[in-house]
């Protein structure tokens, strides 16, 4: 058992001076009280960040897909690329890359991870001689840098809406129903990871083996899907089934809290609403949405709706979680030509608002005791740099806000992943050794 | 005379191996040639980037008016906060701003900055004993950091288009004609100083101190004004003046390659092909022009018309000029719903457009020898980090694009500026002193 102090503590309504953190041998808080007779940590002590939607391999292409390969550059010719690089990943490569990812994470704040995880087989569809090898990567470089996972292994069946069989460059995604169980149960074994039910989409998913699968596993976990992130996917769904995408999700699928929607970027009023109701979260990746030319999720809309919702740094083009809540407030806007559009009246700021859905939602995404400082949840701390200057000066009413909105510079300066201190004075234990592994395996990987 | 060797230095056409930069003892670049007989710089070297447009004080408000201080939060509530701030900057307290500021700039590869600085006097409005003791604030920040300093004191006459006289909180900013032109005389004799002429915006300056100011000053200065931010202001202008404020400045002013339009947010098509046939530089300010929801400017449609363009960082919501490249083009694709907006068919990339736009751009910007690395220039150099794990692997084909697209930590890793090694392993040499002294100045500023 470790007691720590902390000044201030981000607790579920806000800062509270004077708190002492006891972290038990499990990587658990064990308790959280109003004292200050520990060693002290800091003076701005929060939750670690949950990373609702993440393609570990993808943090190895950043900036390979900003050329422009046709005059209508788009999503669609960006997965060209990602295609492209996808069939070089070998498990070694793909535990590298992932612990360099969750080195990065760990640094800017984010504590626990989403691996939406559809890169299973060998480049020709043959499964691997474990076929839960490239699953097994992932939970390496979780172990390894400290990182809470959340393992998604994603069903991947076919090639779009009318049932066409995968292309010869998505065999490594490919399973039937069975096999995907199989693989589900299999990393069930796994005590340090939370396993969840993924589907990758609509248009690889028929709504048969989708049903199956989820009677087939227990209705106690997360369910993830990559859902309405571009209008040619709405248009293509309208085509094939007569309505939208979130809307034949919510008459055909028993969608819930244990849903999380990925992107759900373009929806009508009705499915703003409707999402809201189900309980399901949205899980909201402002980078990569910007990135790939997907559109503004109606954010304001949803939070009148009571709608929940997390951040995700999906194809790693940032990973930074400052960087995802500013610029998921400021595309909107953007769009309003307004200021603090996430900020509803009753929030004291829109700094403050943005971190506590994120943590909220992050920590229905994940499915774990994480994003809040309470007795039982895993030890996930933050310890902000009380001397940068982007701080000076600043008290509990605003030292939020000008974390999120003063700037580029990375102001997590400790950083607690299951009670073990895995940041300090900025970066990752094991960065360096950890650096020059992935460096060697980038070689390999890029073209 | 010192000489350094790039393995690849970015010349005007892109990237040159092998590159030998001999910097004079002036500070200027004396030799660019391709040999390799010199000390190792490093794999990576680019020039400085310049930052068309900074108010300097606004860094410290960072974060501080992001509450809800009305439903319709916007523009104007934000300039409430500024105002009050702006109340309380002495000169003192104004270099240290700028000091700390500048260093962050420079960390982050801006290497010259233009000041548009309104505070000039106490703040009910008497001159300092030295009238220009605020402007002097800046050049003190700029000679203590090293960045390379184009002030454009700026004029402020009226408090709106209809021409009604200063609100009290206004009072520092105001000169008349003949002040401001003594103003610039005096800030003349600084040798190591651009200075330039600057119309606060059309609402504070009106049309006949505009001609009697550009008449009265030698037609080589840089002239700087806010104009087209805010719908609002276009809405004033017509109702007034029954023309748009660009349309108006076009019509009235003598606009030319001299000019910068800061922000141009709001324009017709017509404004769009005006401002480029002009010559006119535009200065863009992404961070700020969302934070303040402003609007996002028409830049493809002012690419394909040939217009020059430039970034500033504004009020400092960030101090990157990375952030500021990655999402003007951000901005672009959430708006077209595609990808790569600024990339034109004969660029290579998205990320070398925007890098050269915002080189070339800024150059103009500042009317200082900045932004490429030729002989004659200011030995403005950046090195970046080539052992970063962003940059791994990465190639002269695509090292831009991974810099600008790959997230959030800063892989500036030495800066010179004007000859001086002022940055070295990311950090300012003298970042220490300067930011225990700006601590203290902003306990002192903060409310």
């Amino acid at each position: 058992m470790n007691r720590h102090f902390a000044e201030h503590a981000w607790l579920t309504d806000g800062w509270q001076p004077d708190v002492a953190l006891a972290i038990g041998d499990d990587g658990t808080l064990a308790a959280v009280e109003s004292a200050a007779d520990a060693p002290r940590l800091g003076r701005w002590v929060l939750p670690g960040i949950p990373n609702a939607h993440s393609h570990a391999f993808q943090r190895a292409m950043a900036g390979l897909a900003e050329r422009q390969t046709d005059p209508d550059d788009s999503f669609w010719t960006w997965r060209e690329v990602m295609y492209a690089f996808a069939g070089r990943v070998t498990p070694e490569a793909l535990r590298d890359v992932a612990a360099m990812l969750y080195v990065e994470m760990l640094e800017a704040g984010y504590t626990s991870v989403c691996e939406f995880h559809y890169l299973h087989h060998q480049p020709d569809g043959t499964p691997y001689a474990d076929p839960a090898a490239m699953s097994i990567a992932l939970v390496e470089a979780a172990r390894e840098t400290g990182i809470g996972l959340t393992l998604l292994p994603a069903l991947y069946m076919t090639g779009g809406l009318d049932g066409r069989p995968l292309e010869a460059r998505q065999r490594r995604f490919g399973h039937d129903v069975d096999g995907y169980l199989r693989l589900v149960e299999r990393l069930h074994g796994f005590d340090d990871v939370r396993v969840g039910v993924c589907f990758h989409s609509l248009r690889a998913v028929p709504a048969g083996p989708m049903r199956t699968v989820l009677e087939s596993l227990p209705a106690t976990l997360p369910v993830h899907l990559h859902v309405a992130e571009q209008e040619a996917e709405v248009q293509a769904c309208l085509a094939a089934r007569g309505t939208r995408p979130v809307e034949w999700l919510l008459d055909h699928m028993p969608v819930d809290f244990l849903w999380t929607l990925v992107h759900a970027t373009h929806l009508t009023e009705t499915e703003v609403r409707a999402i809201a109701a189900r309980g399901a979260t949205v899980a909201l990746c402002p980078t990569t949405e910007a990135n790939l030319g997907d559109g503004l999720f109606p954010l304001r809309d949803f939070l009148v709706a009571g709608g929940l919702w997390s951040v995700g740094s999906d194809s790693h083009v940032s990973t930074s979680p400052v960087e995802e809540l500013r610029w998921l407030e400021y595309g909107q806007r953007l769009r309003a030509h307004r200021r603090n559009v996430a900020a509803l009246p009753h929030l004291a700021s829109v700094g403050e608002s943005l971190l506590g859905h994120a943590l909220a939602g992050g920590a229905r995404a994940t499915m774990q005791p994480v994003g809040a400082l309470e007795p039982g949840q895993r030890a996930d701390l933050l310890v902000l740099d009380e001397d940068a200057p982007e701080l000076a000066a600043r008290s509990a009413e605003n030292v939020v806000d000008s974390w999120i909105f003063s700037g580029s510079r990375n102001l997590v300066r400790e950083v607690f992943a299951g009670g073990r201190r895995v940041v300090a004075d900025g970066r990752h234990v094991k960065r360096d050794a950890i650096a020059a592994r992935y460096r060697r395996t980038a070689a390999a990987l890029t073209p």
